[in-house]
């Protein structure tokens, strides 16, 4: 019997994955693992000179990426053929091989796994190692504690009705904005409509060599980096206010 | 020149932790952590048998833990005593030698460290080694996706006021509560009057030995445990929709 392991990768530095995923990832026969079509793929690189040499790679293509829009039937239904087609293949493999699926961040935490996951159940043995979410390293590369005391902390995606940004972001101490990319200009007037735009950081590709830090406000508006998430500190509550 | 170390321990299963924090702590010297007065402390409990045979332990422990109340000025002086007396004794320390301090969870994200963090900028170098939050192996420990799509997840602390916490329940798809503990039936409230409470999850100790999950709605009202945390998953987006 074999089964299915899904190794979080963390926020990108290799040395932020647990001991238990860097032991998966180094003794693994099988692996398997997203990225676009003619990339090589942003988990794949993260693990290089980690591989045993006769490791056998399952590189999963996404169908489309950009081409397609995201709320279309026609993406929807290659997506679903995608998933389908790979849950077969990996519970195939896993009646008799351990294999080892890579997924950037916390595979919980708006991975892309979790439709395997979901598709999977009762068909395989799946277990998942948890990691460091990508905002996490990003906030670490700020180098400044993020969210203090009661501090309400909400995390929403730039992809989302600029309205609901807006309401969002005047609510909540700490921000956390992810998918930015193409939506930068969007997430910015919003920061700016509801009044936080000057404590926003845009920190691309946190804890990996090329991580870049900037203050928000400061970022061209036609730079919208496609690995970037924007933070804003929370102020909570803590002793030092008796100071 | 030495330096001060902040390992990050993440939700408490050793295996959890960093690469690196793993590499840091195993190779202390000087080794400190936060415990409550008469305890062993959480985080000192997470590095049991990793521990070089010569390491020196420095256990800071609180002045106070509940007998004050948090917002009362008796109990702000205790903690900024107490902060200050550590940031002196941790900055003498690291100008000779390197010293591991231990922080559960991720450090910057509410963690005690931040209250050192901020008292030893310009006195001394700190390197801040994240890991994975409590409420991330909290949520591994329910072995199902937390966050999907576009969904929006707010962290709340359950020492907020009970409005604030009805009106950040309504508006968010994916929540956390922490610092549960006494607040408990407080939390059960609002999650009940928000129409959140039947999809709320209770997770006590998340990824250790003796970890405990249960549906929130089932917990009895006296049932009160400090290390545990509250979650209701999201239900985004996905392929799935279409199928």
């Amino acid at each position: 019997m074999g089964r299915i392991i899904c190794a979080g990768l963390g926020p990108g530095d290799p040395e932020l994955m647990s001991v238990k995923s860097d032991r998966a990832i180094r003794g693994a026969k099988h692996l398997a693992y997203f990225r676009k079509k003619g990339r090589a793929g942003q988990a794949r690189r993260i693990v290089n000179g980690m591989l045993r040499d006769d490791v056998i790679e399952y590189p999963m293509e996404y169908p489309v990426t950009t081409e397609l829009r995201f709320d279309s039937d026609e993406y929807r239904q290659l997506m679903v053929d995608f998933y389908a087609e790979w849950a077969d293949r990996l519970e195939e493999l896993a009646k008799t091989e351990e294999v080892v699926v890579l997924c950037e961040g916390d595979p919980f935490f708006y991975g892309s796994f979790m439709h395997l996951h979901t598709r999977l159940q009762g068909r395989a043995e799946v277990e998942v190692l948890p990691a460091i979410p990508g905002m996490v390293g990003c906030w670490s590369a700020l180098d400044t504690p993020f969210t203090w005391g009661d501090d309400v902390m909400t995390v929403l995606m730039g992809t989302l009705p600029e309205a609901d940004l807006i309401a969002h972001m005047k609510r909540a101490d700490a921000l956390v904005v992810m998918k930015t990319g193409r939506n930068l200009p969007v997430v910015k007037r919003a920061l700016a409509a509801a009044g936080r735009l000057d404590d926003a950081w845009l920190v691309e590709k946190g804890t990996m060599p090329d991580q870049r830090t900037a203050k928000l406000a400061d970022v061209a508006d036609d730079d919208c980096p496609y690995f970037a998430i924007v933070l804003v500190h929370g102020q909570g509550r803590r002793p030092e206010a008796a100071e």
